[in-house]
């Protein structure tokens, strides 16, 4: 069976529930998607197909990127917000993923609120449904963003590198590169932990050296944090923890702060609000910058909190590559549609 | 005229509104777009058009079955919640009738929650409109449900019946099958009688046995009880009114449990739950399922409140055909809006 | 460089920020597009493209037009409220207009409802956004309204003189009509100044002696006053200024007579309203359209205040053709996509 037969039908729930061959189609065909894009090529593979996109939580990049998308692959998408669908009165997983199946040919489930719900939901409908189902974010990994970052450094060290996207594999591109993920302030509700999860778990199984830095409460899931441990075991690369913000971004070469909330107050936003207030000084600033290597790339999945999580001298100046980050959201998420539906 | 250009134009408001032929065309034209759609034959009769589908209540299958329904065909839905537009503050019925008329060509309407409200609405909006104007449920009819039934019990009985959908009438099938339309309790918000009364009105127009049943205070409107008697007349069918569920099941062939909401009670929620609560045991369970024969089909419009007006055994069991149902929702919107739009 | 090049790719802010043979030429793209439309004929010249809808505030007519315009054009509107995505929490004008120029290829905004708060905020976008930007209605003028409304006065006004529009010019068909452009009673929120704003500032362009009539407190924004005084200078029309619906209705070829806010009393709903309410007797009514020459035509964006702003005499009289005028929205604002994306 190739490669793209093992894709077409499968759930895109995580990353770690990819080979990465696999994975390394998705990246080759985000890319392919990106030029043909860019050059007006018409690229109509899934032509009046339907997605259903349901949004348990608010979102503007991922639900443009996803509607932008399939209109360019052909197809059209069903914008579904929780306040309008019976979703919210008494609709179960199970009737969703086999109704949809038979009206369309993929759901799309943005679930990300608490810890433990989003991915068992995805899961649970995914398990009744005949088509695929894409997480657009749960409590547990963002996937469709980080396959968007890991698109987005391979980009910029193929670049620096000379190295040519259609010959070299992105386990030769971003080998050895350290990235430093790390936690930062902000003074809003509590953020879901699946973009730091994700990262961890993806960046380690292609060879590069991760760094988690976050202040003691604000741990990850046990199972996520193992994950990343065996995938750098497996690759070869350094997978560590560390409470402080200075030593994740020592001589890295890609930063990425961000906001999480603390796993046991998901539902106390007071109380997290003000344990995180403790760490006010977890900002990304010119001065920090200066801990990491001279080219290092700031990253952010957006909107950032200007001022609390980056000053905006960072996040608006040259080491900043949010906007192409931003961008590879549409790129990868056509390419999860075109290669599972 | 042929039966094509009597549909072409028509608004679809009330079953009744259209003649036995009419509607065998209809169901044809589902059995046909099922096929084309199974098989991946593009179907794009209505490419580029649009049809506006307003939403006065909430709605899953309605709403996704007309979107993706009219993406196959080509064309494109507006979904449209009453909170969203100026049609909640403002907006005349004939202002929306004929605007929409000069923009696109199909408007949708779901507009069901209090009697004598939303069916005079959708009358007044095709009153001034000049393209077809299509009933998504009202407080007297749900048309594109009681079709998506109607075509269901077709397709199961001609198969046991060893008939060929191409070759015999609706007619021919189902004649003499016996449906019981029983009322069931639910402990939630009171649902309109739509359904019930949408079904006494189609099923004895083609020659099944209709019995109704439901507890004394949960009356259907006397004009629809009439036109099902006029039916059932008409074409040697049986309808009966009962008030014993037991008694509606007897030997049944199709039974249809669902709850609806007292029609004096419509304005006061928490009097319709106190009186719906002396029923609590009008609920369809595997014991109620025997009264009925061996091979009866179990048929709900979904979403179902499990445990109060069916059990898990039953709905999720070898009788329940309640996901065919939801499926031929698609078909049969799409079979509509191809037609008249 | 022809004119079709200067229009691509241009934002669609005020009709100001265009020139007189700009504006022609879109009048004559709508008249081409509505011929096309009308006559069935295709005309998919923005194929799988996307335009982002972003509502600050409720519409019906103005989504309706834009989204049935793209989809005859043959593209996909995302229709976005401020309640479901994250711009009502955080992100920033310049994120907004990155990244959406990146996933597609116009953006379209709603957001009239405070003084200087729309223009400014739609000009931000626009300067960080490389696609086009367009205003669906904001504080300062409602450039899609405004082109519908002079696309309305030409027809009329062509046929009436015997003039083919394909071979006269805007300024040649409207020439020396006098339009009253006058404040309306309502008892309702605050409405925008941006209809009679852009009107004094178009229709002054093209030779058409306008009028203004609103009581003392109900002033526009200083600027749009000098902008058509200036206007008016170059055409050889005239501009006035009176206190008297009477005054600007005596020998009127047009009348366009609405509610607009108090300048000062935006944030203040029921200063407004008590305020508004001075002016009760501020009515289109059978009596004042007598004042206005005997063929004269009633105009308004829609909806309209029944019995406040108009009596239903005269909005449903033959002299009304607010329907064509709302008809007129989506072969307008066709063109403008067609021609800026």
């Amino acid at each position: 069976m190739s490669l793209i037969d093992t894709l077409r039908g499968r759930d895109y729930i995580e990353t770690r529930d990819f080979s990465e061959p696999e994975l390394e189609l998705l990246l080759r065909t985000s890319d392919d998607l990106k030029s043909k894009f860019k050059a007006g090529v018409p690229h109509r593979y899934l032509a009046d197909k339907t997605i259903f996109l349901f949004f348990f939580d608010k979102s503007t990049r991922t639900r443009n990127s996803f509607e932008a998308g399939i209109t360019q692959l052909g197809g059209h998408a069903h914008f579904i917000d929780a306040d309008t669908s019976q979703i919210a009165h008494g609709e179960s997983p199970k009737d969703t993923g086999i109704i949809l199946s038979r009206y369309g040919h993929g759901i799309a489930i943005r679930h990300d609120l608490l810890p433990s719900e989003g991915n068992s939901y995805m899961r649970e409908v995914a398990h009744h449904a005949d088509r695929p189902v894409i997480n657009m974010q749960c409590d547990v990994d963002h996937p469709c963003q980080t396959l968007a970052d890991l698109m987005t450094i391979r980009e910029v060290y193929a670049e620096r590198r000379g190295l040519k996207l259609t010959k070299s594999s992105t386990r030769e591109v971003v080998k050895g590169l350290k990235i430093a993920v790390s936690w930062a302030y902000a003074p809003s509700y509590a953020k879901p932990m699946s973009v730091p999860q994700g990262l961890i778990m993806l960046m380690t199984r292609f060879g590069m050296q991760v760094t988690l830095a976050a202040p003691p409460e604000f741990k990850l899931m046990p199972d996520t944090l193992q994950a990343a441990q065996n995938f750098a075991a497996q690759s070869g690369a350094k997978f560590e923890i560390t409470n402080s913000m200075e030593e994740a971004f020592a001589d890295a070469d890609v930063v990425y702060p961000k906001s999480w909330g603390c796993i046991d107050l998901f539902k106390q936003p007071q109380e997290s609000l003000e344990l995180s207030k403790k760490y006010k000084d977890w900002i990304c600033d010119a001065q920090l910058m200066k801990a990491a290597k001279k080219e290092a790339i700031y990253m952010h999945c957006l909107p950032a909190d200007r001022s609390n999580e980056v000053t905006d001298e960072v996040i608006d100046g040259p080491q900043s590559v949010v906007y192409d980050e931003a961008e590879n959201r549409l790129h990868t998420c056509k390419a999860i549609m075109a290669l599972t539906m």
